[in-house]
């Protein structure tokens, strides 16, 4: 197989580290240049990372020279994986479409777009259908593909087989969220030691349009009612969620468990290299999940639910959900998005 | 006036020691004498504590002598507070009240017998006519009161202006606990440092049960469904709690703010010394509150509510809030309890 | 008495508010002013702060309209108490002085000068003579004076008995210092939440020479040889210092703990409104000095030392001291210095 | 190559599941048997476990049958590694060695005898010779081997090359240490959240006297001295270590770099399958090492040292060293010293 040739929009700073982390060793995919902003133009890319996230940067990544975010200026590339702030993405984002290079991006700036797709390989591949038509009304070769919030797509791999099998009426989120997810330097630890903060700007608005474009068809969103109430705490790594859903159906908690645990998509039929084997592990003991026991499950691919319960209130169920919210909920859900695309094709 | 004079039941734990704290410098209430079980009885109560939780014992308390938990080597008291476990504090209150004596209890025994209330000064101070059917029914001179769990007590203050102004139809909690809701020495670091710890025993259904007794009538508990999700945070003091309200009636937020903010009950009334100016305090920082710089709201006994928002899962409103859980969920209520009985002639 | 009419300069920051906080209710001093940087100026000084860190804002400093950072505009004050970055405090500083007016700061900028003090009113109070030098060298009738390093503040104390009694003739310290040591935003939480920081930049060379200059004459600093070794850890307030003395006589662990005890200074003698009873304090309980327990002892002014033991590498002793960083080694620290400068008619 | 066959002594605990985990996949070394106390004798380990503190459970361990504490059960193995509670220790394991068992022990209890080592491979291999005088005198056939203290060990690596180099003559050190090195439940979380503990029984002296056995030849300790302050700080794993090095001969820091970084022991001549290629890693980063970034350096089998300084007050070196205390200083430790056994030609 001719290898997937990338280049990673916004290298230097956390996410963009991710992406070198999450790409190491893989077998479909090579990093052919890293991109990022100006005062890094030039230098050796691990000279150009202020402060290094992850634990092991390749040699011959490590010695690549930081190129410009420029479609002309990274080479020769098939995936531009962005790593970049809203602020910028919107633009740029388009820029490397035009120029007949496949984005795919954990930033939210195209995420609302009706024909850009937010992409979880394993609930919504066919959604990939509207990158057919995103290329016809804007006219241009490549593609824009986005992937969730971190706290979005946590929640809604378990309610994909819930909303297939039971129907959905209505969800109730209460999220307890990791400091990563504010990237670095982020929350403040003066803010966030023996403490918990209640208000994330933007994201109870993201977790609920996103979920119903994603549980939706390709053209039209889920009808549910979505309210969620998202809170910081004093975790690394890891959303924990508390999900409350009332069912179309009535359901049984065993028949819950066990659609959430047989669980697969796409991602697993075609087993895709990073795909997890079980995209849902339901734990049977009540003290689980814990973000820091269960968040690498499977390499991070996995989220991890426990606590099935009936909830008298909306009339369904409640559980409590884990997932890694660098991983699943950005970095390793890009690169498996990008597997399906190849597998598609459409790469 | 005649200073009303108290024991603490199981005086050397972590609960015993609040309540020292609590009442140093009472204008109304003295500690006559500290019970303790076996191992410290005749030891000086400063010695006998394993672990000193305080930042001061007076002098006059730390040098009194640990006698038995027994109503007949206690003093001539007034009162009992009961900070005893619960596996022990059945048959032991009842021996006091047994006695003559007035037991205010955090322990969660006699929760539930009908007879006894649950009180929160502000939200139900009349169902402290039970006392007389309690006297009646079980032949005995004292009395038996229980307070909240702390996350109970938590949750129902905001909710008692709601439910008299708006009513309530369905109410969901998810809850983000300190950890010294656990008790001494109660959670294991190794289990919650960096991590969330997603169930907390037998947590759920005391607030299931509690909130709709503490809001019904003396006689009959409320009729609305609640639904509750228990969790424990790395907070060392104040729980903060995600509260999700259907209301009977449409409520204006602004309107359910200023129903929160001019909330007064008894204790403000009767102006009793523990008694918060505002038992509920509503921040308009999105921010806020926040368990580190809420908690000591009014030396911790108000409660503090943000982010109050329209639910438009159970069409009514949602918010958080946060409460002291050893102060107002603890020795400062059972204190302000005993306020209140004083107050009412029944001390 | 004349009330001290004082400014704040920098008053809107993290130190500033805890100028505000020390400051109220002072029975000697008034609140004149607040000064802050051009984007506050003209602003309530409520409105100003971005972000509250103290508990209670008094309404009449609430309030105030902050004025620009100018000798001229802050009104007719005695004293100027600077919470300024050292970056500009040097200049402003010296422009305060040069109007008439006491500077008294906690910025580095001019601690080493060798006509300005590092004072801890306890342990150096004679170093005031070097103040005449100052105006006259300077030509000034204000007056600049600094407070040490709040990891320097926390050990001398200690050491001061030791040198008087004992002699010394080498220390070592290790820090582990508190995240608020580090200003707002400082430290970022992924980079201390379950983690140690071993730098603190210049932290080192800081605390090896004040410790000496403050331990001197107001001419000459003390000789022996220090060796810092500073570390930041997950604590929100409240330095832990472990100490390693080598002793110029043999001491007897009795004979220190009895003069570390008995310590009194100035401010004991000359009753200062924020001096503590007593300045050292030594628990004999092998679990303490604890940051979380012991750092608000007489509010946050004394220095709790706990585990005097013998050291056979430098022939003394090692200890454990916890200070309060920004109490004592901050604002309460400055606001005693202008109450020794008062009672001594230098205000 | 035949298989080592190995028991774990104490393999509920969480030092005995850490066995498990390091012995997963083991090249030369199988599980033949987990051994422990009577109330899960006779249960599947799995289940016997009641909380399990490890990742993956290899089906094979998962299923075997918990069996007595005792050499007629545990079957036909040759090591024992044991994880045992020092109280019960010192018997169990006299017992195995006398049954013609080599015993490699976390626990402290023969760790002072004479004849027994305190193993770390790559400083004191020679020390093995011991095993002979230990079957002499003691008259069995197995042998007890003891491994250091997890403070000591994370210390001693770096303090091997300085002493064989410049020759020490004093060391302080001062540790920030994980909770994780307590066990579990181990530190109750109201005493570490947002704190530091001054005081670790017995650590110091272990410290104290371990180095100088480990650093001496297999027949004489090491003659320095040394002085420890040990403290426990909010860090699930990984010790942190300030130490400061007097030595005999005035040393270079390049060379002190040089010979930390070139040291190689046994373990890497003999290419044992757990041992690192680099047992000291020198890091020039100022805000390294930490604790949550390097404590997993080549699978917690280095140690991570950095800002190697001069030492004004010993006339030597500072440093700070990270090392992963249940790993290079608990299990990780263990297995490499059994390799090392069998390379010899003693298992």
């Amino acid at each position: 197989m001719v290898k997937i040739k990338a280049t990673i929009l916004g290298a230097t700073g956390m996410i963009g580290q991710h992406f070198i982390h999450q790409l190491e060793d893989h077998p479909w995919i090579t990093i052919e240049s890293v991109a990022a902003s100006e005062r890094s133009v030039g230098i050796r890319y691990l000279d150009a990372m202020r402060i290094v996230h992850i634990e092991h940067v390749p040699d011959d990544v490590a010695n690549l020279e930081v190129c410009p975010i420029d479609p002309k200026e990274v080479g020769d590339i098939d995936v531009a994986f962005s790593a970049l702030p809203a602020e910028v993405a919107t633009k740029i984002e388009e820029d490397f479409a035009r120029a007949g290079i496949t984005v795919i991006s954990t930033a939210r700036s195209h995420r609302m777009d009706p024909d850009v797709p937010i992409l979880i390989p394993e609930i919504n591949s066919d959604h990939i259908s509207l990158i057919d038509e995103q290329r016809q009304r804007r006219g241009w070769d490549g593609a824009i593909i986005t992937e969730p919030n971190c706290t979005t797509i946590t929640m809604v791999m378990p309610l994909k087989p819930i909303y297939d099998n039971f129907g959905i009426k209505s969800v109730i989120l209460s999220s307890m969220q990791a400091i990563s997810g504010a990237g670095y330097p982020g929350v403040a630890s003066l803010d966030i030691v023996n403490n918990v903060i209640p208000f994330i700007r933007n994201e109870e608005e993201k977790v609920q349009v996103e979920t119903l474009k994603i549980l939706g068809t390709a053209k039209k969103p889920a009808e549910f009612k979505v309210s969620a109430s998202c809170h910081r705490v004093p975790v690394i790594d890891g959303h924990t969620e508390a999900v409350f859903v009332g069912t179309e159906q009535a359901a049984e908690l065993k028949d819950v468990i066990s659609v959430l645990s047989k669980f697969r998509g796409e991602p697993q039929k075609l087993k895709l290299p990073s795909a997890p084997q079980q995209p849902i592990v339901v734990r049977n003991d009540e003290y689980r999940p814990q973000p820091r026991l269960d968040r690498m499950t499977e390499n991070g691919m996995s989220v991890v639910v426990g606590r099935v319960r009936k909830d008298p209130v909306l009339n369904g169920v409640k559980f409590i959900v884990v997932g890694h919210n660098t991983i699943r909920g950005g970095a390793g859900n890009s690169v498996l998005s990008a597997e399906l695309l190849k597998a598609k094709g459409l790469l």
